[in-house]
């Protein structure tokens, strides 16, 4: 099935307790693409500047990603550099430059406009919405992110996309600014109360938890002896999540997005054990497969005989 | 199966968001041993002063929690005075009165000295070696708790009796400090070759990873709305891993340690919903054994069928 993701095409500079990094590949739409890319084709919209390396661009086509709807525009390339402690859950940004992503007004190419599946990336709220506006028939699945900034500063505009929309991929930190509350799971419902019918809850090292109604799913992070560039985590997982369920049997019920988030949990695991996309750019099949197989006997248990007093 | 524990027993005073307490029942083994006791009966070594109210002596006799090797010592009881925030998820210490646990020497009674299992909690290292010199025939299972104030000041002593056990249940922080060694998964692999052939690593609402040879298990926290007191919850979890294994084949198989961190997980989500106790005192065997069930529901995916590109 189809599946379109409109986001942040960008050139990160990092720096890690594990090295650092200048101008590498990122972006929201960079990770979710590359990571759904495992399970199938993906179209892309999104913008870079005149500086953005031609050999960036061939990665994305050779693994399948549609570009029709990357714009190169007149400038550089969005950019954005980030820290990380040994506490590699928590990026600090030292600075962001928007360059053409500032102009960005995301416009779907014909062939774009009645995607089965549908990612909207952490862009502006309204730029969201305008993505909506030019779809043609309702995508099986949509699914957004966002961010703190967004959050407090588009509040408006962030609620009224949100209403429009089947699931939400969030982390933590997020979920309590958004919903105005600190116990996670009463934050997330009160998300189920504002428009999409499922909350993803990203949590980092911890793991990810669906929200669907009265039924909560926890899935671990897979258990990574080397964490070297947590940036593109979530979008990878993201990413994940919907390759999976754009690519099998193509429902959305609630043991397959169960799935999608093992699939989702597994490709953020690859995508943080190297730099920006090095890791997915030698992942092969059998070691997504492997993983994918592994999440298994990690959680799994014999149900508990019940020899209570 | 007969199960042992040595530790604190406490008053405790308690300032969260959601109330103040003062001098309400409090300790590690007092904590263990209630969870413990809704799946069979338990053994305590412990001191109380002369403070210690009659009514949590017979509060944990209902409990069938055998009180023989808790002795009464002039003075006052141990008290630990402690803050949380909204961060529920670590403590703030106002203040600790050892009092009479200052002079605790265990001794365990003729009839304690052959348990099946044993936990030492979190006491100085070398009276949990003490413990040990005890004990007059190897249990199927000894396990552990400590803390950082022991990993800083009582490092040698602690690896000692580390050296001496079969499971060490120890939390994130912890680790990390323990190992030298900041990745959780890295820190836990050093602590298996320092002694105990399993390590339970326990991540408060994020849940509990358990470390077996080359074999990890991932536990999740229950998702809970209302968190009230997060006072003795890793003992509350150790209680009902012993619990459950003391109190079903008595196996402590890979698989059986499996379901025991769900059982630890499902005792360690009732005691932080209300303060100290309060939660064990009305429990009902239908309420642990529903939460246990619902674990299931929580982690479960069917196996992902691979269509990877």
């Amino acid at each position: 099935m189809s599946m379109l993701v409109v986001g942040s095409v960008a050139l990160d500079s990092l720096e890690t307790p594990f090295g650092v990094r200048e101008d590498v590949p990122g972006g929201s739409a960079t990770f979710f693409s590359t990571a759904a890319s495992f399970f199938g084709p993906v179209q892309l919209v999104g913008v870079v500047g005149e500086d953005f390396p031609a050999e960036h661009v061939s990665f994305l086509q050779e693994r399948g990603v549609d570009l029709e709807g990357l714009v190169r525009a007149p400038g550089r390339t969005f950019r954005w550099k980030g820290r990380y402690g040994f506490d590699l859950n928590e990026a600090q940004t030292l600075d962001t430059q928007l360059n053409v992503f500032g102009e960005f007004r995301p416009e779907l190419p014909a062939r774009f406009r009645r995607p089965d599946f549908l990612f909207l990336g952490n862009i502006h709220p309204e730029l969201q919405g305008r993505v909506l506006d030019q779809v043609e028939a309702r995508p099986r699945l949509v699914a957004m992110d966002t961010m703190n900034f967004w959050i407090s500063g588009q509040r408006e505009k962030l609620l009224e996309v949100l209403a429009r929309v089947d699931l939400l991929f969030i982390n933590d930190a997020e979920v309590r600014q958004l919903a105005g509350e600190h116990n996670v799971v009463k934050a997330a419902r009160k998300i189920l109360a504002m428009g999409p019918s499922r909350v993803v809850v990203k949590r980092g090292e911890y793991g990810a938890v669906l929200f669907e109604g009265d039924r909560i799913f926890a899935a671990p992070a897979w258990p990574l002896e080397e964490v070297f560039d947590p940036t593109g985590a979530g979008d990878s997982f993201a990413g994940g999540f919907m390759g999976y369920l754009a690519n099998g049997s193509g429902d959305v019920d609630h043991e397959s997005l169960r799935q999608a988030c093992v699939a989702g949990s597994t490709l953020a695991s690859f995508c943080v054990e190297r730099f920006s996309l090095d890791r997915f750019r030698e992942l092969s099949r059998e070691e997504i497969r492997h993983r994918l197989e592994a999440f298994g006997s990690l959680t799994r248990f014999r149900e508990l005989p019940a020899t209570l007093r």
